[in-house]
């Protein structure tokens, strides 16, 4: 090593010792005839002073010429610093080194931004110089906590027996969905690789093939447009088992959570975690992710709605909806008549017609534009069903099931962050269970698979697949951090004749089961096990814990819209003649 | 889990235990009105006997009627084994389970074969059915054995302080030299990714990032005709380090292998492994990844044929050209005239125009067809510069270094698996060091890299760029094991000058430059650190540690030549309807 020490590892019990570093020039101050440069690298900051007796005049003033971000090594003396001019904030803050000698390894040209300065530019820019936004600590940290993250998942499953295989990126399409990306094959003229969407089918075919245990942190691709929490590569914890029920799977990922609780964040996290069922997450949170991080659950007034006069509520219940709401704590004297109004506007984008409000006084009445509308045995029925105090806000929305979810579930996530009714540390994560199996599609009308079509149904509602296929749940679960599906899986069928039967309900004909998923449906003849599994984003994952939004500050090198001529963001121009030649042979049409 | 042990689990301890077992029924004995099952899982095998008293005559109807292949659930005691009965091969040998239920989780289909029996049918049917092949121990054991090398590839790296950084799959194209497969992007129409194939710029940049040391076990792409040890999509380890120099490389790969080696082969490697310079490797061996498992070294004799009457030799030393040669050892009986002269039409396919031999007779004389156009002097100094004894075999070629090279390393690998001069428990792992920077394209007469064009220069041959670029080494090393190439390293240059002067040198102008390389080029002058990595072939590393040829032995869904439907040999067709339109839209060209 061109260095002795990292630039974080130097202390008072070395004081006398000569050391080699190397690193960026992070900062550099003139202060009486030397020159002070803290030396950067990824392991910390040092304090070198070029100055007399140990640096010569020549020494000194090259060093003054050092642009900022260069890459020097320095040889020099560790030493004290002066009385009263320790630094308590770093480790290496007793300590300087007094520097004899110094070589410029590669000098900085005049950088756009540097990593340490307060004012950030935009994202465009910081993307394209990104080996300089990279050395932000933040960035630093980020990766260098994905990394550890990623360490301890391996640990986790190799201590229980899981094997690592890696299943292949060229393969044929996989049933996820979404776009698939088409990569034409130069060998195999005429057809296409399809990048996996998740390694779905191989992962359930190594079941088959007895390996008991499967995981891999796999790369997965949709060709899709970005988003701020979406690029479309992601990298996912992949696993599977035999001889498995749901339990089985979550108990396994509680105990993964806990662990990377505690050696990342240095939390406790207690296991079992909280689990929940589809129904009563629709009931009381209207989402099947909600952030249980704070209170403020769905609650249902139909039942009073239906006894009142006010035409709204009335004509809702009535026609078979709902009148739901949700008591904002505290809240009647922190939103204005016009704040309400703009909170009108903004549930309307979810379908709602409108949104109807009271203040419960200091008297313990309720107020509103609507209460006159209503008899006051019926305003204290409704305080009493939202447990209502003098102070609280009451919100409801009356309308369809669907809309009532939507509206309050996203009333409800404005309302916590605005109301900031969580901490910044806290970490809530819980399971979700028992999703519906099937769900219409609103355009076509057709049944569509929730997860996909290798789930199992419960085994109580098995005989629900042909006679009620609304009310046929699944052996599936979902992760939820902090509001966000972190991750989910589900129970697979394990018998081809089962499986038929879904692909019946989902429109899936004998011929095209067999075109797409043959390999699947054949090895399931052949001693398949009883198996399951789950995937976890893991982009999103280390985005949550480390408390971050934005999914690009947890990638190295990620995509965004903008298509420039940067590696780290779009695809680059072919020559296009190359290209139409090579592709367009490829697909079999001839060029003109 | 619906079982309580696995099949490798139980032993004379449990005796008396309940246990529930699941497991594919991996063969079946009729014998004494019961019915004995050998149920097998990924951990090992259990005996079961469905029997009196525990089991009634209808569960041993059933059991004998189960197809080999059906995965089953049983539950039973635990039970010593008859005198005489153990098995000591098999750790769950000295019991077995006295079944007092089954259930068939999931029935077999006649099979096309089943994993145990010892005649495999042809890699093709073994494919199509790759669930079924995979069941057998041999591919079990090599995927066990993968996920195993690979962990403690990554123990290894976290412990030395490497991130694990991911980089991107979609990117722009690579500079490795084969060829991308490229892959149409929907969002920005027109334009491609790249599969990589190799971080090589993505790493490097991290470098300039100030990350120091990252690693990661990638998948890399060419788009390039498959064969036995190649694949189109393959992984590599791949690191880089900062402020190091090559033995810093090696030194830490020496670590790893010994590692490796001592971890999952139990074998003791001495470190630091064996050094050579390429020059060494090509005079001694006739190739840059000689085979060191057995000696058996090019001797070079010119200085004598230069002064004998036997034309050829004469002639070649005239034309400056070389006479080398290699000593048998103890092959002078071993091999017949007829086989000597089969062995000359071999290596004529190298270049070569013949094979000149002698045996070191009895007497000590050498004896040849050709001995007779031979002085006796010279015939001893040529015994004596190839240590010849009596019994030993002397083979010559005489020819250009590039013939000598080729046809003796070629015929030294065939006689070494022929003499059986290596055992094939034999584990032999060596560096090649300085190589050329250069090397000459034969077509074009260009120069090319020999590694890639981020190369350094060794320190003392930088003069020598421009001077004489074909005596210019590299800061290069390749680990070679058992030889082959097991993967290979350079110091890169970090610095912009040399950068462009090396490119300069391989005829890529500046403008190509910019639009191939510029986001390395342009990190290389914001504060770029020496640097410098190496990329380990994990497939081939896999298939030489476990002794294997075949390196789809070692992958769980590898590629064949053949295209046929099978989701693990080839892409799929696409609708070429939708996939004209979209994949020529994204190309810009109108369909007809």
């Amino acid at each position: 090593m061109l260095r002795t020490h990292t630039c974080g590892q130097l202390r008072k019990t070395d004081i006398g010792t000569e050391v080699t570093l190397c690193g960026w020039v992070d900062s550099k101050r003139d202060h009486g005839g030397a020159v002070f440069i803290d030396l950067r690298d990824r392991y910390g900051l040092t304090q070198v002073v070029m100055g007399p007796p140990e640096a010569d005049a020549k020494l000194i003033d090259e060093a003054g010429r050092i642009p900022a971000e260069s890459v020097i090594l320095i040889r020099g003396k560790v030493a004290d610093r002066l009385e009263g001019k320790t630094n308590d904030k770093l480790p290496t803050g007793a300590i300087e080194v007094r520097c004899e000698h110094v070589e410029i390894l590669n000098a900085c040209a005049n950088p756009p931004f540097t990593p340490g300065q307060s004012d950030m530019p935009g994202e465009d820019l910081r993307l394209k110089y990104r080996f300089l936004d990279l050395r932000r600590k933040e960035m630093q940290n980020a990766l260098i906590q994905r990394s550890r993250i990623i360490k301890v998942m391996r640990d986790y499953f190799a201590e229980h027996d899981f094997i690592d295989v890696e299943t292949p990126i060229l393969g044929r399409s996989t049933p996820e969905g979404a776009r698939d990306y088409l990569v034409p094959s130069r060998v195999h003229a005429g057809k296409f690789y399809a990048l996996p969407q998740s390694p779905q089918l191989y992962k359930q075919i190594l079941m088959v093939a007895g390996f008991d245990r499967y995981v891999q942190v796999a790369k997965c691709f949709r060709d899709e447009d970005l988003r701020a929490d979406r690029q479309p590569e992601f990298t996912q914890l992949d696993l599977e088992m035999s001889f498995v029920d749901a339990d089985d799977i979550m108990a396994l990922i509680d105990g993964l959570v806990a662990r990377t609780a505690k050696e990342v964040l240095g939390k406790e996290v207690k296991t079992p975690l909280p689990r929940m069922t589809y129904d009563e997450a629709m009931r009381r949170y209207g989402h099947d992710a909600p952030d249980l991080r704070f209170d403020m659950e769905i609650v249902d007034v139909t039942s009073v709605a239906k006894k009142t006069d006010f035409r709204v509520f009335r004509a809702t219940a009535d026609a078979g909806n709902y009148v739901r709401g949700m008591n904002v704590k505290g809240a009647a004297t922190k939103y204005s008549r016009r704040q309400i109004d703009e909170m009108t506007e903004y549930v309307k984008e979810f379908g709602a017609k409108g949104l109807a409000w009271f203040r419960v006084e200091d008297d313990g009445t309720l107020w509103s534009p609507i209460s006159k509308n209503l008899d006051e045995a019926h305003l204290a029925e409704i305080k009493e069903l939202m447990q209502g105090e003098p102070g609280d806000l009451l919100m409801f929305l009356a309308d369809t099931w669907e809309v009532t979810c939507k509206g309050l579930y996203a009333l409800r996530k404005r309302l916590g962050a605005e109301l900031k009714l969580y901490g910044p540390d806290q970490l809530n994560c819980s399971w979700i269970t028992e999703f519906p199996m099937f769900e219409r599609d609103e355009e076509s009308g057709n049944w569509t698979a929730m997860h996909h079509p290798f789930t199992a149904p419960l085994a109580s509602d098995l005989e629900k697949l042909e006679s009620d296929p609304k009310a046929c749940r699944a052996q599936a679960y979902d992760l939820v951090i902090n509001g966000s599906e972190a991750g989910g899986g589900t129970i697979r069928i394990h018998d081809s004749k089962t499986q038929s039967k879904v692909f019946e309900l989902l429109g899936i004909d004998e011929a095209t089961a067999e075109d797409r998923f043959g390999f699947l449906l054949n090895a399931l003849r052949f001693g398949a096990p009883p198996h399951g599994g789950i995937a976890l984003g893991v982009d999103r994952w280390v985005m949550l814990l480390a408390g971050l939004e934005n999914i690009r500050e947890v990638i190295a090198f990620p995509k965004t819209q903008k298509a420039t001529d940067m590696m780290t963001e779009a695809p680059g121009e072919v020559d296009s003649g190359q290209l139409t030649e090579l592709h367009l042979r490829t697909v079999g049409v001839k060029t003109q």
